[in-house]
């Protein structure tokens, strides 16, 4: 989404989750992704590959040139790594009512936090374009429609609230919409964390 | 520890971990440290900080000039937050001896991951001089000797080795002592971490 943001030609390859290429783990061990190859160098880590971006200092800028905004806009998107990726997968692999329900108020109440820390007009984060916490944010909010909804019933954002702007605004993004996978590709690589049986059971 | 490096004033506050001043409540809700107060502003998460201290310009910089030197240096950051930092908490609170050793390995063996991708000669990460990276790691070395090794018996590095010259450095380091507790303070504060127990029979 950065590279699309910024205008920097780049080639996008689609792994399976479950049969890693040779090439990935060669850029990361560890096997996940997002991972980026830029000539013989190679690296990974979602919020490491968008500083560098950042530090080519080619296209638009992701974070404002304030030191305090970029300050907001780390604290944030570490909120986003720390609290809001770890409670989606918590929640979704969660098999008992009591536990998904449990995670599911624990997930809203950290996805709150980040509505209450952004702009109050947005639609994005820090206003009217799309920046380095949209851009963070964006992979999980094309996953509550894709995968918790259809795994785990999550409802639509409330019409006219200030999250529904900003999903809104996310999933009409040009640059978001590019980087997109099928609506199938999305259920199919998350059908494991959400367990066989709920899968059968829910959809 | 960055602020010592750039030469910055600053006023140093410790704080009791388990009575949170108000004035900290007020920057960080969530009453972790490090947090900073510029003026009115405040904020927290150490690497968020220590990103706003290297967007100041002011002194000297930490992250090298170079973007994929400076991707190295985050993503070692990142290993450090994601994997060294929780795999030390995870090694103090346990309280069988099984997952003590298992815990034991797991917290060496990110340890090991990070030597391997320091500059061979060192001391420091990038090599003779202190930066990014080593002001991450740096805090955790120095409670390895103050409380891995009362609470769990930790050992001193091998001698002559890569580790040994690193954590040698570190401990020496001007400014790391200027902003190192008491070794009573770092004892105090991890006793219930620890576990009373464990702190009755091995101390």
């Amino acid at each position: 989404m950065s590279l699309e943001i910024k205008q920097i030609p780049y080639q996008y390859i689609e792994i399976d989750p479950y049969a890693k290429p040779e090439a990935l783990l060669k850029i990361n061990p560890r096997g996940l992704i997002p991972a980026l190859k830029d000539g013989d160098w190679g690296c990974y880590e979602s919020t490491v590959l968008m500083e560098y971006l950042e530090d080519l200092g080619q296209g638009e800028s992701l974070l404002p040139a304030d030191p305090k905004s970029r300050a907001l806009c780390r604290l944030w998107s570490d909120h986003i790594n720390r609290q809001i990726i770890p409670g989606f997968y918590r929640y979704l692999q969660a098999q008992e009512a009591d536990k998904q329900a449990e995670f599911a108020g624990e997930f809203k109440t950290e996805i709150s936090k980040l509505i209450d820390a952004a702009d109050p007009s947005g639609p994005f984060f820090l206003g009217s374009g799309m920046g380095f916490v949209d851009v963070q944010i964006a992979p999980w909010v094309v996953r509550l429609n894709r995968v918790l909804k259809p795994y785990r019933g999550w409802p639509e954002p409330e019409s006219g609230s200030r999250w529904a702007k900003w999903v809104d605004a996310i999933e009409k993004n040009e640059h978001v919409q590019a980087t997109t996978s099928t609506d199938e590709l999305y259920l199919d690589s998350y059908q494991r964390y959400a367990g066989e049986f709920a899968m059968a059971g829910k959809v």
